[in-house]
């Protein structure tokens, strides 16, 4: 068996090898009638596209989108949306050596393991160049939830150590795309920066945390038991092939915190403005007087898997990019014998900045097959 | 919508309130031919079961389980097991007078603005006991996955900011069961117990972080892109309720690590005694000349989303017991007005110890449901 | 894999042997707030019931059921709904020294070469005792639909040859119960029962064929490519143990007309009353000037695989009771020899009249899961 | 919620209008390893290519196929296969003027209600030119069957009253591509091809039965339920546009037979030839000595959902096509009221024969799931 899909409603279901002919995405369960074109699929590609700075890998790629069904007249039909972005600064000569070494942190080893062969050239299907097709599709789950109010942030909050100062949401979104790291405190971001530049020439690379933020959405999102919002939310991200942890509100924090500490206290809006919180910023614009909240939001918008109206908030471990010119030992898996292996190839030395988008596309989804999952009023 | 079921083969849909007539499971897709007992799903649900210590709630359940389909004579008929326990110990005095307040880190809120109703004793659908079902389908997978000599290990790690020391597999085997806490380590144990009591007589609770091994998997279960194996480890752990937080292998410590201390190392396994390693006690017992292995287990046993044949290694963040007795601000939902709520009934002060047969069962879950994807040599 | 769930956002899971503990269902999906009794369903059950005339079989079965989860104080949770009957007249007697004997028109050799082993006694999960599950779940799915004044009418318009005139929808709602073939045509259900004594004494069984019409479902409903309406009502009606056919509107018929005869020209219903076709009787209860209707309802109410609003109709064929008294040549699976089998137990000589409400359960079943596919308006 | 997709294990997600871009397919599941390449995908394109003789539509498409990952190599990689044919011979000039007009007997009306609006021209997803997708995705299913010797055969055995002689499977081998009907009887063949002028002279369009036959297909095949083999065969068959009925093994018939009749007796292979039977010609090239078989074959190879080992026989009754251009009243949607209409555009006056390749595709990839559906011996 084998599942390349994402969601039960608005499901996406991605193909595409690293240096195969192209990456793509088919759309199934978007709604009918909603306004869509390749320009603001493209917008949110261009985000991810690899080259954009001195810390990301040199492969160019216009990563040009390309829809091919489901819409007419610029409107959705309802019809599966496929979208193709053709590869094409695709130089396999770096692979043609090493195709048998098993790359020390990549899939190399576990894919052969699993089918017998695979396509070595970039990684083939394990490569990060999957993740064209997630922000292509997550491109379109944004452009839904907007007309619900809902916006997604993504900022770098943390890398090799460098740890980004708490600002607050009108800085994220003035910040972040202004510098390369996708930081929200630009002074951490200069450090963050150099550390990557200093890594890539040692010919290393470093990990660290990204922060996604959903605000506006409403609260029954989610489902009891397994599938809880969080729960795929969880999965959604750690599916990200460098992520290797995701928590939720206070996260792993909570390990030490009391019940007292942790639980976020309700209560109800009044014409007083609400006393000052420590997450008060993250409120939903749309508050409303009458309307029940929490004073705090530990929780990450989320009790019993279900979403309680306030900002939803996750993080995610990114790891060190594997891809890294140091020599390292590994083993041919052919001639069954252990090699050193020096990676060459072009390769981000930090990850982080280029997830953020991926990031956000995983979060839209899971939040737009929610929002259809619950049932329409009346039935 | 509404979705009850996990897993794609091996598929179990779980069903039960907390104070309803009993709580059952639905196991789909378990091969035929498999012995299988009461007894043994038993054993699982005595290791969940409430009142075994101080430090759990006093809710007296038996939790006893009947298998009320899918067996014949001791053997699995590959049709669908359906087991249930019915619920006993049912008090639902305390929930009565606060039927319509939001009890702070519950989902008393979110469910009511999901559902617009709810069965408010005992937290209805929202309840841990919730649980027992997916023990009972888990001691099922754990069956399975023995005849496969795959293993499965839950231990507390961290309570209230206490933190066990790293002991080998063999104390963990040992020592789990033997204390109150589930902790290997027998002194760090003690203290986190004395901690417990402490909370507990304050009317507090604490969190804390359980670690799962799954020992002996072979390389080759998972998926590329969404169904990585890590995803889906991910959605069953933070799917169960009190859960922020979930890691793989060195998890969020990846953040401050470069690619060259991340990344683990590829040898084979000669006649020679492999040197030693961190992880080594962690190696799959059934190691064998001329495998090829890893000589550090950073990644938890799985690369792209698929495993590795190293021990698979995941951390959870547990919060600490939303139900406390000290008084808390909330909103009554029926009167619309604020009110202090001290929650009574019984609770744990401390879920950690109890978590840990439950994410195990979610763990054998998904390792079961991963070994059955895998196609049939052959096709 | 094994798969007994039905249905995407309203999804039904059975389980049970014929001479199990119990037959049971767990209805995942069911909208929260609607009122449902055990009284409703188990008004359904009584219509499938054996032993409720001459021409059905012995088995005395109260069929009860019980709601084990999902409701509260009269109304569904949103949860799912655990629904169980025990198996009470229960003699396996009849099927041990047969045990290893392949029956003719049985699912005895089939499931023995699937699953290596079987349930024996009274067919197992095979028995046609597994639609009480059916039953129980699409009596939730009919108070659904009665919601939406969506009404769904079997009859029995066949048996061994012998035809029902065709009669109006008010003789059908008038009719079906009185007789215990449940034809509408009084008279052809008094030759009909004749035939099935006649074949009975014969220690034979025989065939028929059972019509469905679902009224007052609205125009669009259904999926274009795979999942039309009309292939998934094929799919759940096929899925009856003896259904060996399904058709649509004409059916069969379909192939010796032509285009100019089969399609139904649309027209607009204006305040002079339409004029008379053949299907008049058939239109919506709630048709109202304006609407675009078909004249004629060949297509029987589905086009491109979406409703059209006119009534859907569907016809099943149904083979003979395999279960038949006469001898037969047979293979003992055991002893590997060919043997001669005369079947004992209680078997209905025409499965055809308790076959209507399993099939009905079986149209509600795909009827709400459709309603509930179509995404709520606005999103 | 919308869903294209086909199949739980090979899992195919068609997309396209007729007059779109392209039409496509991303088959999910395909195992690794498989060698595969465009011809053999295009052979089977070729076979329902419009414009190959003078009875079908005139459209004139070279459907040529492009697999865009998945493969390396000539081998299939276990990862998605992405394939897509480009629209190319496309004219939407006749649909401009009807573009409002519910065409009697097509999906206008129906998808309009559904979606509030659509790609009219050409019919757009409702198109048959969707099943390009459908027969490139079943030529991956028939390869993989065909490395287990499981061959699919379809053939027209009526057309506008003119029924076929019953001819062996030689006969059907070898008469089949001769002639443009696809009918194995050569001079019922000439008499239907005859007929097929005769309508289309008149403005019109005929139907006709389509048989398909599985050979080699193992017993055990299939699931109890709702997922039986028959189920989801018909579902498939009936998801084909033009299909309005289905039947396996007798089908209809059974509804006047005996159980006596109708019961397949079992039988031992003996070194002796077995005496003739009626479908003895049908009976799996791979007896052997001491296999259990059935003596007749009117279960159509299906017995309790789950396949015996003889072959399957479905049969599906495939409606005229409703585009003709004898003019019919109708309905202008936009305008809302009654107009005439007469259909241009180029249309096959009988679709029976292009929809045999189609069929055999549906019945394949039914075959292959089931095929990997079954757990892998030893789990």
């Amino acid at each position: 068996m084998s599942n390349n899909s994402f969601g039960k409603i608005f499901k996406v279901t991605t193909w595409g090898e690293s240096h195969g002919e192209a990456i793509g995405v088919v759309v199934d369960g978007c709604p009918a009638g909603i306004e869509l074109s390749e320009a603001e699929i493209q917008h949110e590609l261009d985000r991810r596209k690899p080259g954009l700075s001195e810390i990301t890998t040199e492969r160019k790629e216009a990563d040009e989108v390309k829809i091919l069904s489901g819409t007419f007249k610029g409107e959705t039909l309802g019809t599966p949306i496929s979208m193709l972005v053709r590869n094409k600064d695709v130089d396999s000569s770096p692979y043609e050596p090493i195709k048998n070494v098993a790359r020390p942190g990549q899939a190399d080893f576990s894919y052969q393991m699993k089918y017998g062969l695979r396509d070595y050239r970039g990684g083939g299907r394990a490569s990060a160049r999957e993740t064209v097709a997630r922000v292509a599709a997550g491109a379109i789950a944004k452009r839904i939830l907007s007309i619900h109010n809902i916006q997604i942030l993504g900022h770098v909050v943390e890398v090799g150590g460098i740890r980004a100062k708490e600002v607050g949401l009108e800085k994220i979104r003035e910040n972040v795309e202004k510098n390369v790291v996708r930081c929200a405190d630009l002074e951490a971001a200069r450090r963050m920066e150099d550390k990557i530049k200093e890594v890539k020439a040692e010919g290393d690379s470093v990990g660290g945390i990204v922060e996604l933020i959903a605000l506006g959405a409403p609260a029954g999102l989610g489902e009891p038991v397994f599938d809880k919002l969080d729960a795929e939310l969880a999965k959604a991200l750690m599916s990200i092939g460098a992520v290797k942890g995701v928590e939720i509100g206070v996260g792993f924090k909570t390990a030490r915190m009391k019940g007292s500490e942790m639980n976020d206290e309700f209560y109800i809006i009044t014409a007083e403005p609400a006393e000052n919180t420590e997450v008060q910023e993250n409120y939903l614009s749309g508050e409303q007087e009458g309307e029940i909240r929490t004073k705090t939001n530990n929780a990450g918008g989320i009790l019993g898997g279900i979403s309680t109206g306030e900002a939803i908030i996750c993080r995610i471990a990114v790891k060190p990019t594997p891809s890294i010119s140091k020599p390292q030992r590994s083993v041919d898996m052919g001639l069954m014998q252990e090699v050193e292996i020096k990676i060459k190839g072009r390769h981000d030395p930090c990850i982080c900045p280029r997830i953020v988008p991926v990031a956000e596309a995983m979060v839209a989804l899971v939040l737009v097959d929610y929002l259809m999952r619950n049932a329409p009023p009346g039935i």
